[in-house]
């Protein structure tokens, strides 16, 4: 059993189009119908403000799938410790034997979210973006926009974020590490009014993207809703959706912010194609340039599991990491 | 992270009553109210006839638990693998740091299944045991046999297996190990007749043991149910049992040997308790020498976190495994 340290995963498994791609592989097997993934167990132990989830999926025919464990401890940075932590174990799909620990520290997690954010572009936005709208300022923000100039090579950002520091900071970072043209705003309306793409990485509890502010060509990911009392895009947003799309329909409609717009009757969850299904071709996604485009991602296994496989692959070849013999 | 090699989890956790003090007060725990045990994660892998199972629990005011994951693979045996596996990673129960990986292959499930029934016996059998009766001859077989010298130390012990030579195999260890005067034995209604406890631990899908050869003051343990179809014990034996117990109602009901019996009407599960309540002294075990007591064990989460923790105290007490840094 090989075993990875976060140090060797970051360096193995940087932010890249290989990274997009195992992750759209992941989306197509899904859209395919040959992916298992069980339901989430979780434990929550109330007494620490903590809980534990485990998921785990398998595309028919790969090697290996991966059991990721992701814990968060509310009370941890009061202690100077980060309130996330994960790892995961890979096994082979031929013999269950474990093949690697991952002890990524859930770095793997930011960058398969991420890299489904570009999955989402490249199936959907439209092939010319000049102007990106980023809504948040979280290490997930960032990474979406770092996944986004993989897939749609954008000339300039804006940024948004509750707290207008953080948005000039990450403004700053754009500036600097992507050399784009980069600028926070307090105007959300005029991020969304000006941006050919807008994606939202916040944990906010109230819609912020109202339907009114859309225009014709338009794309939208919506990532930060992964509970059923989380909400970034207003009902009408989903009326003004000519192509409405989520990474898994059930889960959305649970966890995601289609959720919201389902229950107040703004979408008929009939039109809510799966991200899987567009990739398979078994879909359309975008067929006209003028036709405005949703995406609703929630995270699914098959993206872990795609991620920890490419980890191991590189761990293999590079011969990195630590072999454990029981 | 501290990593446990099988070897050095062997020698740290031999089957004794320490093993068994913890599992009962995992038991006790669950009497209690206070475990958190959620549903079962299981992911099947039909293209290589394999699964993988993954548990938790954990107790209210324990510092830890543990996540076990089991792999079945049944094509194994003709590549000369195992077909079973597993690991346990163990986790801070106030910070959801892990804290240790146990690479078992499966020994710590072995261990604590065998701990679980010298816990019904400890509870449930008579104070004094002259003869046992084992029905089965595999690894769990020899394990209950071991865990019950360890708390009702009997004299004799007759074997009975479906196939004869096993037999004759696991009596004469018990001769040797154990230093019992040990009989294989062909006549299954003479060892259930003749022995004080009777222990089932094998895979049949039939019953095997029936009401009618039972005794007063006896106990049986039935271990072998774990899935719908199997059954060790005929429903007239629950008929006779005086105190009926099983370790998880909900589990047993839907997996274990006293399904059948409750669908056949041969049991009320209104009378069926749980070990863990008869361990935290909620319900009366035996109450008197002429009762038959009969348990229903399916295995439950808090003894693989239970024999988790012990693992790691004592490889932090003895400095022993490697421990990781990320």
């Amino acid at each position: 059993m090989r075993v990875l340290a976060e140090s060797d995963i970051r360096r193995l498994v940087p932010l890249s189009l290989d990274v997009v791609a195992a992750v759209a592989d992941g989306f197509r097997a899904l859209g395919e119908g040959s992916v298992a993934t069980p339901p989430i167990l979780r434990l929550d132990l109330p007494e620490s403000r903590g809980e534990i989830d485990v998921k785990t999926a398998h595309a028919r025919g790969w090697d290996s799938f991966a059991v990721k464990m992701s814990t968060g401890f509310f009370d941890n940075p009061a202690r100077g410790l980060p309130s996330g932590d994960g790892l995961m174990v890979l096994f082979s799909a031929a013999t269950g034997t474990p093949v690697a620990l991952l002890l990524d520290g859930g770095y793997l997690t930011t960058v398969r979210t991420a890299a489904a954010g570009a999955v989402a572009a490249q199936w959907l936005a439209p092939p010319r973006v000049d102007t990106v709208g980023l809504v948040g300022s979280g290490v997930q923000a960032w990474f979406q926009l770092c996944a986004l100039l993989l897939v749609r090579p954008y000339r300039r950002v804006l940024v948004w974020s509750p707290t207008s520091d953080h948005a000039r900071q990450l403004a700053e970072r754009a500036t600097r590490d992507l050399h784009r043209e980069a600028e926070p705003t307090p105007d959300l309306e005029r991020l969304v009014r000006t941006s050919d793409v807008v994606v939202t990485a916040t944990p906010s509890r109230a819609p912020l993207v109202e339907g009114k502010w859309l225009h014709a060509g338009q794309h939208i990911t919506a990532m930060g809703a992964d509970a059923p009392d989380k909400q970034e895009l207003a009902g009408d947003v989903w009326r003004r959706a000519d192509v409405a799309v989520c990474d898994v329909r059930a889960q959305a409609l649970t966890l995601g912010d289609s959720r919201h717009a389902v229950e107040a009757g703004s979408l008929d969850p009939g039109r809510l194609w799966e991200l899987g299904a567009v990739v398979a071709g078994r879909r359309p996604g975008r067929t006209a340039s003028d036709q405005v485009t949703v995406c609703d991602l929630t995270g699914t296994g098959i993206q872990d599991t795609a991620v920890a496989r490419l980890a191991y692959q590189r761990a293999l070849a590079e011969e990195v990491g630590q072999e454990l013999r029981p």
